[in-house]
Order: C-alpha cells, then sequence, then structure tokens
C-alpha cells in the first residue's frame, strides 16, 4: 500500500498517527522535524469507520503519500483498530503528535495517558510546528475551501486540487 | 434587509460577526461596547448552508434588529461565503469578537490568524463583555429555555419570546 | 428507583449529576471522594432525550447503583429537567462536579455560573479525582472498548461487561 | 488568638488557608458560601518566615477577624509548618481553596496533590468566587491602593483603612 | 517629553501602556495595527518606582519615540500613578493590550475588570501581535542579550544598541 | 566534570536542560523516557550567575550523577550562557522539555520559539512524565522539605538528605 522503509523498525522508527482529512502543511511540518531526529517516520492514517471525514481512507492516505513522496526516510501508511496494537506490530515505541495551542494540550495528555496506560512502552512525544503553522486545522481549511478561497497557502497543491473537486470549486 | 447606515464606511465601521442563534445579553453588550469606540457596527449574522441552527438566518437577524434598534450607530445584516469578502464589501477592516473565557481563546486566535491570512488588511478587535455575562452561550441558553426555566436575564423579551415559541413553552 | 436513603435531606446532602455513559472509575472515585465530606450523596443520572447516549437511562442508572452498592451513604437516582429543580426537589443544596483538567473548567464555570443564576442557594463544589484518574473519559473508555482492548482498569467489572456486550465483543 | 468555636471539629469543620495579604471581598465570599454548606470554618493566616509579606500575621489575622465577626460559624486563627498537620491538629479533613480563574488551576492542583501525598485524607474542595469577584487579587487590590484609589468596592472598610495606613493615603 | 499629537483626543484616541522594559518588535505590531484602526495611539511607558526596571523611564521613553517616529500618527508618552486616571487626562477611553498567548489572558482579563471598575468608561481592546511574534517577551529579549546573542530579530536597531550597552557587550 | 559517554553524539544525542534546584522523580522520570528513545541523553545543569538558587551549580550537578549514575546512556554536565550555543557544541540538536501542565506550555513554547529563532535546527521535544509526577515541582518540594516534612516519595535518597543538610532538618 505504501513505498517500504529499508530500516529495521525499532527504536529509531517514528509514528505520526492522525486522521489527516487533509493533511495540512502544519501536517507536513511535523513530518519533516520528526524525520530529522528519528531514523525514519511513518504518516499513519486513521481508518476508523466509526468516524465521518471528508475524505476516504484511500483519499488521505494517497494526499500523504504524495506529500512525503520528497522525504527519504518518511513513509505514508494506514491503520486501523487500537493505535498501540499498530505500533507494537510495526515495532516502534515512539508516537508522534503535533502541539499547536494549548487547548490540544488536555485533549492530547488524556490520549498520552491512555496509551501509555495501554501499553507502557510507547513514548508520546510532542513536536511544535512552525509559528506560520501554529492556528491552522483541517477543519478550518475545508471551511475555506467550501467557501471558494484559496488554501494553496495552507495544504499542498495535490490537497489543494482534491479539496476543489470535492467542494465543486 | 436592514436599516441602512450614513456612514460612509471603512476605517470607523467595525463588523461584528457570529451565528446569534440566539443574541444573548453578552453579545449585546459586546455591540454596545463597539457603538462606543467606533463610528459605526454592524451585526453581521452568518448563513451558513453546512451548520444545523436553531432559528433560521431571517429570524436570527430579526431579534439581533430588535436588539439593535435603541442604538443609533448599530445595525444588522446578513452574510454568506466568506467572512474577509464581506467585510471587504462593506469597506470596513475591523471585525469584532466577544472574549468570554479563556477556551475561547485558542479557536478565536485560529479564526483571526486565518482571516489574517485570507487578508493582511483585516485586524481582528477582541471585547471583553461585562463579568455577568462572562459564562453566557447560546447554546446554555436553548438548553435552559427548552427545560422550561425563565431566561429573561439572559436574552431580550423578543428573544425570550421567540425562545418560548421555539420550545413550546 | 433506588435504595432509599435515612438522611433527611439539606445541608448533608451533596448532588453529584452527570450523564455517566458510562460510569468511569475517575467518577467513582469522586463519588468515595464526596461520601467521605458530606453526609450522603446522590449520584443523578440526567435523562435528557435531545442528548444522543450510547447507554440508555436505565442502563446507566444500573451500572451506577452496582458501583455505589458498597458506599452506605450513596445512592443512585435519575432525574430529567432542569438541575437546579432536582436539587431543590432532593432538599440538597450542594452541587458535586468533578474537575479533571484545565479544559474542564470553562465549561465547567459556564454551568456553575448558570445554575447559581437559576437558583442563588446552590453551591457548586468542585472535587479533584485521584491524579490516576485525571486523563480518564467516558468517551475513551468507549473508543477503547469499541477496538476490543481490556478497559478493567477504567470501569467497573460491570460497566466492563456491559461494554463488552454493546460493543459485541 | 481567636475566638472559640464550640464545634467538635472533624467532619464538617472546614479550613480555609491563605495568606490573606490583606483579606479581599472575594475571600469574604469564600468564607461565606463555606459557612453555609460546612458546619464550621476556619480562616486559616499562614504565618510563613520565609515569605515577604506586605502586613504582619498579626495584622492579617486582625483583618480576618473583623471581616468574619458577623458568621457565626466562621472564626479566624494562624498557623505555621506544614498545612496537612495544622489540619489534622484541628481533627479537620477539609481544606477550602477559591477558584478564580483558570490559570489559578494548574498551581491549585499541585498544591492539592502534594498535600493528598503529605496526608491522603485530605480532601480539597474548591468553590467559585461570585463573578463580580472573578478577577480581584490581593495584589491588585494593593498595587490600586497604592496609587491611592478608592478600594471600596473590592475589600471591607477596615482593610481599607489598613491599606490607607500602610500606604500613607 | 514627547512629540506633541494634534488630534483633539476624544473618541479616536487609543492609550497603549506598558513597561516597554524594553519595547520589542511585537510591541511595535501591536503600535501599527492600533494606529491603522484608531485616529491615533499614544504608547504610555509606566512609570513605577516600585517596580523594578533594566531600563530608565527615560531611556524605556526615548525607545518607544524613536521606534514610533516613522508611525505619523503615533506618539510616545510617560504615566505614573493610576492608569485610569492618565486615560481620563488624555480625554481617551479606549485602552489597548496586545494578547500573544493563553496565560496572558488570565491576568489581563483581571487587569480590564480591574480597570473598568475604576472607571466604568474605560474600554480594553485587545490585539493580536503577528504569529512570528506570538512568544516574544521583553524579559527573554533581555536574557538572550546578556548572554550575548542577537536580538536585531526582535528588537529595533536602536533597542539593539541600548541592549548592548547595557550588558556590556 | 562528568561521567564521559562514548556516543559520538549528533542525531542521537539529547540534551535536557534545566536548573535542576533540586532534581525531582518527575525530572529523572524524564531522564529515563528519554534514554528509551535517544541513543543518549545530557542532562544539563544551568549556571546562571544572575539567577538565585538553593543549591550551587556543584550540589545540583551532584544530585543529578548521582541519579543517572544507574542510566547507561545518561550523563550529567553543565553549561552557561546560551542553551543552544551548548547544544551545537555538543554536536547535539534535540532538546527534551517535560510538560507537566497547561500553564507551562505557554512558557515552554515561548522558549522553544526563542530557541528555534537563534538556532533553526534545534528540535524542542516535549515528553509527559508519569502522572504520579504531573504535579510535581522542585520549588514544592523545597517548601515541603524546609516545613520539616519527608520528601522521599519526591526525590531520590541522596537529594532528601541534601534537603535535610540544607534545611537543618
Amino acid at each position: 500500500m505504501t513505498k517500504r522503509h529499508s530500516s529495521p523498525g525499532g527504536r529509531g522508527l517514528a509514528i505520526y498517527p492522525g486522521s489527516f482529512d487533509p493533511l495540512t502543511r502544519g501536517h507536513l511540518d511535523v513530518v519533516q522535524r520528526t524525520s530529522r531526529i528519528f531514523d525514519s517516520v511513518v504518516v499513519a492514517v486513521a481508518h476508523n469507520p466509526a468516524k465521518k471525514h471528508t475524505f476516504s481512507v484511500a483519499e488521505r492516505l494517497g494526499m500523504v503519500e504524495d506529500a512525503v513522496r520528497h522525504i527519504p526516510n518518511a513513509q505514508a501508511d494506514t491503520y486501523s483498530g487500537l493505535l498501540v496494537d499498530y505500533i507494537k506490530a510495526r515495532k516502534a515505541r515512539v508516537l508522534i503528535r503535533g502541539l499547536r495551542v494549548v487547548s490540544d494540550m488536555d485533549y492530547e495528555f488524556q490520549l498520552a495517558a491512555m496509551n501509555r496506560r495501554l501499553w507502557s512502552a510507547v513514548e508520546t512525544v510532542f513536536l511544535m510546528p512552525d509559528e506560520n503553522y501554529a492556528y491552522l486545522s483541517s477543519s478550518m481549511v475545508k471551511e475555506v475551501a467550501r467557501l471558494g478561497a484559496s488554501v494553496d497557502e495552507f495544504v499542498t497543491p495535490f490537497v489543494a486540487r482534491q479539496l476543489a473537486k470535492k467542494f465543486g470549486a
């Protein structure tokens, strides 16, 4: 489903999970930062049938794959079920999360605490995206695209085209 | 659709956008504060077909019109599409937001940053409503009205009647 | 509907309201703390037809009843309509809320202020659950259960069985 | 040092500790709320030689005694050393704290967690003062008094006189 | 002490108070935003003998004067005593504050509420500086300068030279 | 000054800076987590003559050295001057910070943004300590020790002895 990474996994592999509905430049900034401090990074698109998404899991994966193509040690993947089970299966233990704003933090701490309870070896690592993306969110990008404004500043060209197609612009 | 303002717009005109579903005394307090420090203020009711509201845009506009009737330099209007496009069309550049509580702030900062990206000339101005309205929200008012309690302390008499009609009290 | 408490109500009676969809060990920790500092505590399950719940009000009440059975001065009940009306009817004036994280607080302050406006005699008392439950929420527990992982650490055995039944595990 | 309370202490006794440098109407509001839901309340002025205060412990105690004179089940006291030791000595287990603003909360949670570690039986109870006092602090009151403005709205007449004397107004 | 403004003051005059110890590019960004939405803005350097500053009030005023020289409707001034008295004396009613981060907000709300109590006509207007300055503070700039690193990105050239002189670089 | 690490530094080396006045079990928890996801970690005790500390830099270094002795890929060091200069000199680029509570975050984001401006290659990585240490701080530990209570739960035995010596217990 995605390009294969040669790394044996384990210590140096970081998993960056999310719904990426769609991937923004803020997400991509986090991928790049991760790729510079870990051996490799997998951007793991969550496949959760219980949640409503604007883009299908295949569309979301496609947008991530397009965006990380130029980052040698990054790849895209999808997962379903419990995140810690996926991390174990990948033989990883590092889970990456971007922290943009203070109100993210309570939720992120809940998630990190829960994942730690489910598997004590998992370690959540929080990175701070560039200030220019501090206030960027997928839902705000979709709202702007839906109203017909340009989102080139906020997403990759490929994602911009997908948004235009989706919202019939 | 609304009473016309004689001001030429521009520098002294402030736009106060929102869904106002319905307008509360907290919103009205922000309108009054704005009317005292800017030449004129337009309370702009968002018409967003993608969002579910309790009241129709016409009902929400009617409630705002009733409430601002006694403020000479305030008027009601509706807008659809991108907020910054509406602000440009009104030849305004000041966007008013009320800040009630800390958790508002992250969202408001996201919104302000996004609007600034979409049009760098727009300036978001945050005002603090009276402490008595610090914890007031449209959704809490509706919940109280739905359960049959008096909301006279939280909304204008006209809005109170509309809520009573809506919730069959 | 619930075991009867002998206390005459009033000063020493504390009401702990919530949707408890389902009750977690964090909720139970708050019940125990309340039972140690007030004469008696009623865990009041909200019956709100306007909200969607995973468990019916009868199921939620059953889970609370099972959990508080071993706390002599605690009982379960349900209420509908305005919370302050229920508190008045129980001749109580103390309303208990657990505070887990900072982002809870704005909402809780809104709720406390609104309840105080509706009945000035009501006093909201905030308790802090054990740190081990600081990041626990009903929705996160349901998400974990839905994905088939064990939730024994987060809920009582009875609730765990109900979750398993509900999610067909 | 303070008027004696006839209550045997224990379950119904709440301790409200602080530096009260000086007592504000916000503090007094918390004392009144506590006095309505617990059998009795002791306002415990901290005597901490390691901290710099504007008023001596005797002056602070005097201001509290004057303010609580009209609340039958409230009294003033001082303590030094570990707060939990004082609470134990008073045969109490309830510790009262007022929560005004979100940024209080992190510090208050630290304090509550630490006190719980030092003595697991202690229970910190958070109350929310009247919205009119939500933004009031002793240091802001002193700053205003130092600059010669009236503080009658923020403190009792006795405290206002003490502030005037201290700042040579 | 400062260049005289010809505006009669009143409605269109905004006061931007602070210690400006020293002025940063974040402060300057707020001045520019204010100058675009109000008729004129006075940057009012607080002279408070009770507080310790790195720069004297004359030095701080000088740095502000240098920075606002190119903004036609901005000027620098100093004030001592109660801020609302100064605002009244200037026949203004608008008080400007920059909001950078969430933890600012609690303090700013306290201050705004206090000022509103002292003079109900004063209106605090919060502006959001450019994201690039969202995390900038005078104290952090001084710390960096004290350690000998360049602060050109954070302050004006004149302020940078003053910092270099002060810290003997 | 510290045991030498054999790692060549660079990619896999993480720097964990702080004043550690004194090191708590919360700090040690962060060191352990870091040691599990990076090749090696240096706990860097800040030597800042402009700040007042309870313990000298030598004492603080000694306490860190004692605590990390059993972690093979961890070592202690001191630094003075600009943190990013130290990180460069160590040929590292990862800076570790523990995030305990929401109010930490604003300050930590300021610091991370400033460090990124000073050297764009530095990457701040935030880790979340065990919930049991979520509310622990050096200053609270010192306050407890100063009042003569046991701090064994919060610090290592060596630090506990140092605190006892310092506060004459």
